[in-house]
């Protein structure tokens, strides 16, 4: 029953909102520059209330790597919850119209779709404050040999472990996937959330997931090193592909210690660096579901990467790979 | 009572979803390149399946003057109607953010929000196809001395005479600024607006309008005339001040006859020409409201008009004075 899908992404569904700020108004609320702090509903009001005119956009980190490979022109299905709400439907839109294939249908009740606030400093630098409304529900019943069916690759995102029934979801879905061939991969999402589920996505690693997607931050999390070479030696322990974005000094992949190095993109200008590593992954995952050598999965990763912060938003709306 | 507002602008209240095309696709729907064509609820939900990824943003012609006004440093009020939405939240916000003194609460019941469908195409023209929604129920029980108190110019838009109570609540509009010493100004929307609107708008024009804001096709369907120095000749007869826009050979003011002249602005790249006659007619009242002589009016509304079209959508996000 494998219907062609390269790449199926479980996720937290959620719409941006997307505003130009100084780096004094991080400081006002409290926020770590480049960080992503999970907020309630009262705190969302709060912030959206202090912040500038934004700008709406479908997010969401594996979701806007699923919309990447969609846009690549790559078979992609997604799983993650939105409310049937008007932001519900604009991200359900955005989806459909690069031709994802999405499992769940809205929620009817619970909490209005998940909003995530994105904050842009001068330098292009984003912090993330996060609503995770309607992505709290996502459960183990949303991960059915139905919706998860028989794609290429399942790419999890590590914030579903921040979600109350996430790891349950994700236990499943590695369950379900494995039963049908799909390789497991994982995005670590941010060294922070590494930091919140490090033993859980360990044992995912060890047992399940044979790709993970991380920046150096997040595999020095993930290992309990000093150093971004001390965190490169202990990975290469590990059975799975790790790959791993460096920003500016491009990337590098480890296959149990054998590297594929790749250097990053010029950009002329980085204008917001929301969605750098999303795209990075689409790209890449693009090429190795199309059974292209690393190194060249790593090079289209970077340029889609340049592509994606040389514009305001997670997304690419226009071709990726015009101009 | 005159609390120190420059612009109290009355209009449709609409949030643009912006998505980049191809001119093939404006055949496909049977849109006329650069028009704005009113659609209902069902035809909105039609078009908007076949459209590509979009972002959101607050939009409305006069709602992007004035928010433009307050991005200027003006003071600015507005009346607009928006249901209590998720859509119609964003609109109060992006108003409200930039000071923006909002006279009506978000409406309980009815219609859902405005939404204006914005078709870009590669040379940055736009068109529109709008669901006026909630602002249908403008009304003039809206038009009161309360939300309109004492503006130094209250902005009227053509578009609002489209809809069912529009006229009845632009007429109170004018006869409450007139008690209360504002100048009614006029911006005159699109020039299939005015052949819909013809008699109505003359009629203002010679009893209360004493600015007017219009593009060479918007004053040659105003005239009857059958070009533009026709069009220039015929307006010299009238009373008001007609500012008019003329894209990339800028723009020409005519105080009955007297005319001042205004180089466009040099524009790198026409990304999306979404709200650049708002841009204009921001700068232009900025100006005019701080006694500024004419030409030095216009040479700002340039300034703004060539900021707004190097960027998606009809508002600068960021100070429109950057760069």
């Amino acid at each position: 029953m494998n219907n062609g899908i390269q790449v199926l992404g479980i996720s937290n569904a959620i719409v941006d909102v997307l505003a130009h700020i100084e780096d004094s108004f991080l400081a006002q609320i409290g926020a770590p520059r480049g960080s992503m702090t999970l907020i309630d509903e009262k705190r969302a009001h709060e912030i959206y209330a202090l912040m500038g005119p934004a700008m709406e956009m479908s997010g969401g980190s594996v979701a806007n790597t699923v919309a990447g490979l969609a846009n690549l022109g790559g078979r992609a299905a997604y799983i993650g919850k939105v409310k049937n709400d008007q932001l519900g439907g604009i991200f359900m839109h955005d989806m459909r119209s690069l031709g994802v294939d999405v499992r769940l249908p809205p929620a009817a009740d619970g909490a209005s779709t998940a909003r995530c606030h994105v904050l842009i400093s001068p330098d292009g630098q984003r912090t993330l404050q996060t609503h995770l409304g309607a992505c709290l529900d996502l459960s183990v019943a949303d991960i059915t040999a139905d919706t998860v069916q028989a794609p290429r690759v399942i790419l999890l995102e590590g914030y579903v472990w921040d979600a109350p029934h996430g790891p349950a979801a994700m236990a499943e879905a590695m369950r379900l996937g494995g039963e049908a061939g799909a390789v497991i991969a994982l995005s670590l999402s941010d060294s922070f959330c590494v930091e919140r589920h490090q033993q859980a996505f360990l044992d995912a690693i060890n047992r399940h997931v044979r790709i993970i997607f991380a920046n150096e931050a997040e595999i020095i999390a993930l290992t309990d090193s000093s150093s971004f070479d001390e965190a490169m030696e202990k990975i290469s322990d590990f059975e799975g592909l790790f790959v791993i974005t460096r920003s500016e000094n491009g990337s590098v992949i480890s296959d149990k210690g054998k590297l594929v190095v790749q250097q990053a993109c010029h950009v002329d200008k980085v204008v917001d660096t929301t969605g750098a590593g999303d795209a990075y992954t689409a790209a890449f995952l693009f090429g190795w579901t199309n059974d292209k050598p690393l190194q060249e999965c790593a090079e289209l990763g970077s340029r889609c990467a340049a592509a994606v912060i040389q514009q305001v938003g997670g997304r690419v709306e226009k071709s990726f790979l015009e101009d």
